[in-house]
């Protein structure tokens, strides 16, 4: 039992025993850690023993990380809350593993800590040890370990290297049958590989030009992978991949390989969910073998889903020297021939995509288009599923090519469709998208006439160590790094209006981006808009904040976009 | 000595000896408590006897008051910092007094403080007991007690009730020659008067119609007050008022009833500063009898006040039904005839005048109207020196007849200067200019078409006690006086831009106002523009964040006004 992932306790027989209990306020057990959970896609801290007699578990000291305040300032009565935020440069966590089972015996999991802060995998598997990953400060070496529980000795079993920073695949790595260690690979024909080891011979479970989102489920008796993976970033498909027969990949049928896929897998049966661009929401099919057999009907009771608000017409295409992906909605009364001001929606940062075949992640820009914008979103260099070296294109600059491939995505659109009219771009985005809109209007004004920065990072020191250093490196060692993404030094170049939006509760990029580039804004005497969000986090789940805040903009976009 | 408000101690024949140490952290002894520095004007907490034998110390303790935080968001890893705030309705800091003797006794001075629990003036003249002003909670009543130093008792010489609140005036309550009582009456004749008190007998030593603004000095041998006073809110002047012979107000030269004076006496020496509307700078005088003998002259090293930027060319007039003092502004180079958008730049708030006849503090209204606008300003109802009706015109409502009188004024300048177009106003302020420039754009929006509010007040129940409750009374028995003046009720009534200015630090009207404005504005979708002021307190004495924020402000307000 985890109890606030404060206290492991046991009750057998009537009694509660602890297991495992915070030696100070600053430890738990059995949660992850805030850069895993953040960063890394980690968000268990704890695992069972396959023979459910002990429990393997994170255990964190935050006391090294030094203290952010999170205040109200709208409600000054309110204490404001200390947390402990990891920014760039300063000190991490110190994380441990411990077993401990149930009898009440207790093993401290050892490994060579001082080179790898970072525990990215764990995982435990009927038959075999506890597997872990592990990661150097820098990211750019991993290491997988196998545990001896009995004396919580661990033994690498490989290591990887990468002169940017090493990725990781979810659900890897991990046995499959007896003896066959399955990971992954990012370093061969630009390709992000499922590789398997036996006896020290490595192999290719996938083929090249095949990038691999995610393992979601094994059959080990058959040797069977079920994987996400794409030779189109518009699309992810699930694929089933056998052991020794990397030809069998894509043995779905083709309706299987669509915009966003999810499945799972037991013996021969498969339920596989699908999304397309023209569905309006994602469909659960059961199949036995590679013949469907059924349907999942959804019960929910989503009104709204059955008769949605808008209904999005997406037109997909891939433009320009770089293949760039761009999707460009129209208002749904567009008649061809008006001229129309454009309206740009990009994340455009490392892992998420935006352009990607799923109809109803567009509902929001069509609601945008139909306010009178052509809507274009761009993913540029950066964005995930295209292959190693289109992920590290970034590598020591967030900035420069990100923004460059917005342009020549929009100028490409430009030339596809005559009615998207130049003189006349604004741009937003959240978060990345946010740090990228007010970088595109501070930066390009030549391009770029509004733009409004929703919870934007505007100096990446004030980010976190996991994120921020694998793209940037340390901001002691790599200080030109940060420099040269750092919005704040380029403030005075402000010519355009920019609208700069921001939760005040925001622990993840926090408020002070916005205030820091508001001040260097004001110092420089450069007018701009801001709305600060009292009470607000990172994201807007409120509904009616939300639905403000897209009137606010678009209020804000017509006023500067109109003739 | 006193150390830090904290600790008073003597240092005698080598030796440090506390007279006074605080009993635990809330404790202060020495320094005036907030409320009486900061709206009862008395920033002193000590007074020595006329003999410097003992101190007369006010005792501060602040655990009742609640906490309130103030953070920098733009720095989170500073740790916020907890002040006592009085708001509205909550809890005072308790006060008391205590003589301590540099002998080290000491004796605590006591009076009714369950009825009157402000302490508003102090003073202890050679030959007399200590006097005191002491005000109930409501602000109608007060007493004027005389100190027994031997046992800290306290006797009633004079009460005095007011259904609205009672107001003191500096420099009084007094003793002037033997046994004569000096104080003030408002409710006789709406003028605001000396009165002294010999024997029981009561008995007015200034004029109806003059309003007495402070008490400058007092020469007991010839029985003689230094006064500032006036008959018309745009001047002040010093008058010497004789006892006995209130004819004797006036016998100054003219030349010294002007915009602003000051002076001391002593015998028949007088120093009197005097300004003018047309003068760039104050001058001190030195007069023996009525005639002048001489000028001090100014060595301060101030070429920018030698050499101003703008000089202020300033009209004045009184306009209206109610004979508003309002001043306009042109700029430098206006040609009449040409039509000019408006820039209304008010305060409006009770113990504040604009319009008065001191030429430089027009520089900024100068610099303003050169930017292409009509300033006008205009002291309405509730702004000082107009008597005890005019004071009260604003009790329980802070908003509407303050609003009404600018408008009205507006009107009236228009008829006077047909350059004023009506079609193109704007207004902006700071703290309760804030206030009446951001209700203003919300609740009139036929007459002004934008507005900037700086550290505005938005609700009065985030505002102090001491000064809140004198103008609305009690938020659980006037509630209604709250409600009628609250700002984000109206939120849904903007349709008028609005830009909010506020420093995150301010301590005084916190930034909790502005935030809770646009949190009205934000769900009532109404669009407005923020500026978050990151490290800035109540006022912006920076030259860069001043020079910017005006900069930003014309162009804010020039982009609204434009045709």
């Amino acid at each position: 039992v985890i109890a606030g992932g404060l206290h492991v306790i046991s009750v057998a027989d009537g009694n509660v025993t602890a297991l495992a209990e915070p030696e100070h306020d600053a430890i738990t057990y059995g949660l992850a850690d805030f850069i895993a959970a953040e960063e890394l896609e980690r968000f268990r801290g704890h695992w069972w023993s396959p023979d459910s007699d002990a429990v393997l578990m994170e255990r964190v000291d935050v006391s090294p990380v030094p203290h952010w305040w999170i205040s109200d300032p709208a409600k000054p009565g309110n204490e404001p809350t200390a947390h402990r935020y990891p920014a760039a440069g300063t000190t991490n966590a110190e994380l441990g593993l411990v077993l401990v089972r149930l009898d009440g015996t207790r093993t401290e999991i050892t490994w060579d800590r001082g080179r790898f802060e970072y525990l990215v995998t764990v995982g435990w598997q009927s038959g075999h040890a506890p597997l872990l990953t592990v990661m150097s400060r820098d990211q750019r070496h991993q290491q997988v370990v196998e545990v001896d529980t009995a004396t919580g000795h661990t033994r690498v079993l490989h290591e990887r290297s990468d002169a940017a920073w090493v990725e990781w695949i979810t659900g890897l790595p991990r046995w499959m049958g007896s003896e066959l260690l399955v990971h992954h690979d990012d370093l061969v024909e630009d390709t992000r590989r499922v590789v398997a080891v036996r006896d020290g011979q490595e192999r290719a479970l996938t083929p090249t030009g095949l990038q691999i989102g995610a393992v979601l489920d094994v059959d080990d008796a058959s040797e069977t992978l079920l994987v996400q993976a794409t030779d189109d970033a518009t699309r992810t498909a699930v694929y089933r991949v056998r052991h020794g027969q990397a030809d069998t990949v894509g043995t779905l049928p083709h309706a299987w390989q669509m915009g966003f896929a999810g499945g799972a897998l037991a013996d021969d049966t498969l339920v596989v969910m699908a999304s397309d661009l023209d569905q309006w929401r994602a469909e659960w099919v059961v199949l036995r073998g590679d013949a469907p057999v059924g349907v999942l009907a959804t019960h929910a009771a989503t009104p709204d889903l059955a008769s949605p608000a808008v209904r999005p017409r997406v037109h997909m295409h891939q433009v320009g020297q770089r293949g760039l992906n761009i999707a460009l909605l129209f208002p749904e009364n567009h008649v061809a021939g008006t001229r129309l001001p454009v309206l740009m929606n990009p994340y455009g940062g490392p892992h998420h995509r935006e352009v990607i075949r799923v109809g109803h992640l567009f509902s929001e820009d069509q609601f945008l288009a139909n306010q009178g914008f052509a809507v274009v979103i761009v993913d540029g260099r950066g964005t995930p599923m295209r292959g190693p070296t289109w992920d590290r294109a970034i590598h020591g600059d967030l900035l420069a090519p990100v923004l460059e491939d917005q342009v020549a995505g929009l100028h490409a659109a430009a030339a596809l469709y005559p009615d998207l009219d130049l003189t006349r771009v604004g741009i937003r985005g959240w978060s990345f998208g946010g740090y990228l809109s007010a970088a595109a209007v501070m930066v390009r004004p030549d391009v770029f006439h509004v733009g409004i920065a929703g919870a934007p990072v505007t100096d990446w020191r004030l980010y976190d160590t996991g994120y921020t250093e694998r793209y940037l490196g340390h901001p002691e060692t790599s200080p030109e790094s940060y420099a040269r993404t750092d919005l704040t030094t380029v403030a005075d170049r402000l010519q355009r209006p920019l609208m700069l939006i921001h939760g005040l509760a925001d622990d993840n990029v926090v408020a002070a981006h916005t205030l820091t580039l508001s001040s260097a804004l004001l110092a420089a005497g450069k007018p701009h808009t801001v709305l600060p969000l009292s009470g607000v986090t990172h994201m807007t789940p409120q509904e009616i904040v939300t639905e403000n805040l897209l009137r606010i903009q678009v209020q804000y976009l017509h006023e500067h976009l109109s003739r």
